[in-house]
Order: structure tokens, then C-alpha cells, then sequence
């Protein structure tokens, strides 16, 4: 019998514990991540994708902030996918090293992923994702004339450009990730939601576009076309929880789909952490197909239904 | 009969036409060298490597510049790692590109690489390659206190960093390379050398070290591991030259390896240049293999050995 397929979707919060950002200590957090993923690798056949928010973040800043003539920076898809290089290296490094640890070898592969977006996506006309460094407001104009960047007040700490974020329609390497999971490699791809792209109408040819792409949705448009039987979204928290941080605050076991959209529906959920989350859970929820949402520690038993929220359907 | 499979090294410059550096100019490049690659792939069966020295440069000199404690700068491995990610996506979607442009279809993947180094590599205790900034005498004393960097003053322009260039020893994703070219895919593997991993005596666990591996050695090694029939190493010059830039300046044509090899000890090329290139295809040859430094112009003119300097053994 083959194991069952899961598309594990790691958050890019998830590499940096207690605030530390160095690459020493996300590089030490990944090796936790790598010991639970090569343990689970005995009993699934595993595909990782990961978040960036925090990661294209910094890369962001520092090419802004020494942006010269002869150094200029890079644009925001590109640093997408320097920070599929950046966190990719991380966890395929860590992963094999746990196998190397129980004197084991895998075949453990990082691929840079591009992601189909729709050119009229209405979120191209409404941007909503702040993104890099903070600014004032007299910079802030400035960028928004030299730069044609949206900006927007952002929770007080002064103004950041924001991008579209619109939904992932198709995976470009798609067929490349199924070849190295065939050949029994574990997977690390779509990270950071992937690096956005448009396809032209005509040839077909591909363009990267600025904006970002949530890394939830864009998870579960991977797991859907690889045919996953399991999607799990690995967040800080064990569960989706309604009346999230009220005194009768309840975690989310186990619904149906028709449950999950109906709580979505009655907006428990926050828009840019857990509703993502929720959605991407439950459109991939159907057929006994499961979405999961738990916390790195309950991971291996969300997986076999004993811990998180999962939407089965 | 199965296409010859072959190893095309890139230079790192190759995407830097006349000085223009912003990511919209070397995309512009790589879309050509995408159209090369995509029309001889109909013959061969290809890999690229590709170099990265101006493009890690400035993602150090961004990091570096622009560090603080909440966005600390990335070591020199986590930089490869990104220059990996940001010129593995150019080059694959400008390969995808060109086969859209011709209606057709072609699995096509950026793989991240590391690559094996001996932590007893008599490099190690000899740094030799100046990387990122340039930084003022006073400077260069505070960082190899505060950083424990070698600094080195270099070509009047001021002092910068000086690290390490080991051999490579062993590519750790070559099986999964090998996965993706048995399905058809043209692979892009070992950007900028690979990023430069130690293995644990015991445990055979990987580390990074800060280090920088020659493309070409890098590349060289690849096309040994996956069995290629030929490497390349394409530059900005159509081929290596004896007494180069002297009034009697010959273009190298076909050789041997011993006729190469004579031309190495005579001295007759540039240590940081065509030496590592001619180092690496004369290493290559061997029994019916071909070793090829060409332009990216005379290619597929040079595979069929009607140009390019080729060490054919």
C-alpha cells in the first residue's frame, strides 16, 4: 500500500522562535522541523511548503535601504525567490541532517516554484499586503511618485508599501515536484506562496509580477493538483478556535465542510492569519480527503486525526 | 539513441550585458541565453550551472550595508543560497519562455545545490577570494576584529573580505538531479559553485561554511557524478588563448589533455579566469568525453566541434 500524500504548509513565523532572526538561529529551529518531518517521512510521502513572510521582509529592507547604481535592488518577486534559495537551503539541509542522524538517507530536494496568478485578479486593484521596511510619510509620497509603490499607514509605526495578493491558479512546476516525489525524494516547494506570476494570453510565456501570494492557498492549490491525500497548514497555535480570545473561546476539532464555511461564513476568523488558513483547509477538504491546521508538536498526531482542527470531508 | 547529455556552465557575468545590472536587464539576458539552451535541447540533454560572483556580491553588499538587530545580514552561504533562488528563477523561466514561444512544452527546474568541501582543505588555511564591499583601512581592521574576517587590500580600491575557495568534493542533491533529468526535465543545479557544506566525520550531518566553490570545478564535478558526455564552460570569449593579449595571442583549438596540460604548467593563463575553465575541462576529458570553454554565441557550433577551445580525450 502507498503512503498517504500530505502537503505540509510550514509558516514563516515558524523558523523564528522568540524573536531571533539570525540565520543561526533559523537555521537551529529548522533542524527541530527536520527531525519531525523525517519521522513522519516513514509513514507519509511529504511535500513542504513554507511561508516568508518575516524572511522576504528583511531581504526586502536590506535591498531597499542599499539600493545603489552599481547594487540596485532587487524587485519584490525576486526576493521571493531568493528567499525560496534562503529558506529552501535551511530546510532541505535540516531535513537530511536528521536522517543523516539516524544513519539514514533520503533524497530531500528544494525546487524554486513560480505561481500562476490571473492578470485581472481584482486584488491587483485592491493591494492589501503591507510588505518591507517602514517609512515616513514624507518618504512615503516620495516612493509613491518615483516608485509608483502603493502606500498605507500601517498600525501606527509609520507607512509600507502595499501589494496585491492575489490567488494562486497554477502551479508552473507542478509536473518537476511529482517527478522528484515519484523518485521518492521529500519535497520543499511553493515557498513563500511562490513567486508570482502572470502567464501571457497568447504564447503562454511567463512574467513575474510584484505582489504576494498567500502561502496557505497557494499550499493547497499544490496539494490539490499533486493529488495529496492530507493538506496540513503547521501554525504557533494547536487550532482554529471561535470566539478566539474570549472567555468562551472553543478549539475547532474535527467538522465537515459544510461547519467550516458556516464559522468562515460568521467571521471567526482573522483575515490575515487564520481565516487563510481555514479557507485553504476546507477547499481542500473533500472526498475523505483531510485539511488540518496544528502546531509543529501535534503535528504526527493531527496526522493520524487525534489533535488539531480538521475538516474532513 | 539517447541524446548526449551535457553540462553547460555559465558565467555569472554572462547575464550582466555592458554593465546593466537591475533585475529587468539580466532577465532580459537570461531570456536569450533561454532560447540557446531551449533549441540545442532538442539534440542534447542538458544541465546548467551558472556562476554568480556580481550577483552574490551585491546581495552582500545590500546585507552587510543595510544590517540591524531586528534584520541581521545573512552569512556568505545563506547569500549563495539566495543568488541561487534569484538567478535559478531567471534562467528557468526564461528556458520555459522560449519553449512557450515555439508552442511547446518542457519540464524545466532550479534545484538548490550544495556542494561537499574538505574541512581539511589546504584552502582553508590560505582565504584567496575577495568578496562584497569594499571597505576603508580603518573598516577593514574593525571587522576582523568584530567579525573575525580576513581582510585583504584589493586593486586600490580599498580592503575587502577574502574567504576560503575549496574543491568541491561531492554534489549532496545529485541523485535528485538525476531523478529530474531521467523525467525529461532540463535541470538548473550548483548556482555559483553550490553553497559550500562540510560533512561530519561521524554522523555525516552537513554544515555550512563560509566559502565561495569555482563554477567551473563545481560544474566540472556535477558532469562526473551524473555521467555527462560533455562539459562546457561558456565565458565572454569564444576560446582560451595562448600568450593571451601578446602580438602572437593563439586561439586554442583542439587538444589533448597532455597538450593542455602543458599549456597549464607553462603558465599561459589567468588564475581567477581561464585557468579554473581549462583546469576543469581538461579534468573532464577523458575516453570519448569532451571538455568545451566557448561563447554563448558559438555553442552549439562548439558541441559539434566546429569551434571553442576542446579538450577531447
Amino acid at each position: 500500500m502507498s503512503k498517504p500524500r500530505v502537503v505540509i504548509a510550514l509558516g514563516g513565523n515558524a523558523l523564528q522562535k522568540d524573536g531571533e532572526v539570525t540565520a543561526e538561529a533559523q537555521k537551529s529551529v529548522a533542524e527541530k522541523i527536520g527531525q519531525i518531518i523525517a519521522k513522519l517521512s516513514a509513514k507519509y510521502e511529504i511535500i513542504v511548503a513554507h511561508g516568508n513572510g518575516p524572511q522576504v521582509g528583511n531581504i526586502l529592507i536590506h535591498e531597499e535601504t542599499a539600493s545603489t547604481a552599481t547594487a540596485p535592488a532587487m524587485p519584490l518577486e525576486t526576493a521571493v525567490a531568493m528567499s525560496q534559495g534562503q529558506i529552501g537551503y535551511w530546510l532541505s539541509q535540516a531535513i537530511g541532517n536528521a536522517f543523516a542522524r539516524e544513519h539514514k538517507r533520503k533524497q530531500v530536494a528544494s525546487i524554486v516554484t513560480q505561481v500562476v496568478v490571473d492578470r485581472n485578479d481584482p486584488a491587483f486593484k485592491h493591494p492589501s499586503k503591507p510588505i518591507g521596511e517602514f517609512y515616513t510619510a514624507k518618504e512615503a509620497v516620495k516612493l509613491a511618485k518615483t516608485r509608483g509603490w502603493e502606500m498605507r499607514e500601517d498600525s501606527g509605526r509609520g507607512y509600507r508599501r502595499i501589494v496585491p495578493s492575489p490567488k494562486p491558479i497554477d502551479i508552473v512546476e507542478r509536473r518537476e515536484i511529482m517527478s522528484l516525489m515519484q523518485s521518492g525524494a521529500i519535497v520543499i516547494a511553493v515557498g513563500g506562496g511562490g513567486i508570482p506570476v502572470v502567464r501571457s494570453r497568447v504564447l503562454k510565456t511567463l512574467r513575474g509580477v510584484d505582489a504576494v501570494i498567500d502561502k496557505d492557498l497557494a499550499a493547497e492549490k499544490l496539494a490539490e493538483l499533486i493529488k495529496a491525500d492530507i493538506f496540513v497548514s503547521v501554525t504557533a497555535v494547536p487550532n482554529a478556535y471561535i470566539n478566539y480570545g474570549q472567555p468562551d473561546q472553543i478549539a475547532l476539532g474535527i467538522l465537515t465542510p459544510t461547519e467550516a464555511m458556516s464559522y468562515i461564513r460568521d467571521g471567526h476568523f482573522g483575515a490575515g492569519s487564520m481565516l487563510p488558513k481555514i479557507q485553504a483547509i476546507t477547499q481542500f477538504a473533500s472526498k475523505k480527503r483531510l485539511g488540518i491546521i496544528t502546531s509543529p508538536e501535534n503535528l504526527e498526531l493531527a496526522l493520524k486525526r487525534r489533535s488539531g482542527t480538521i475538516v474532513q470531508g
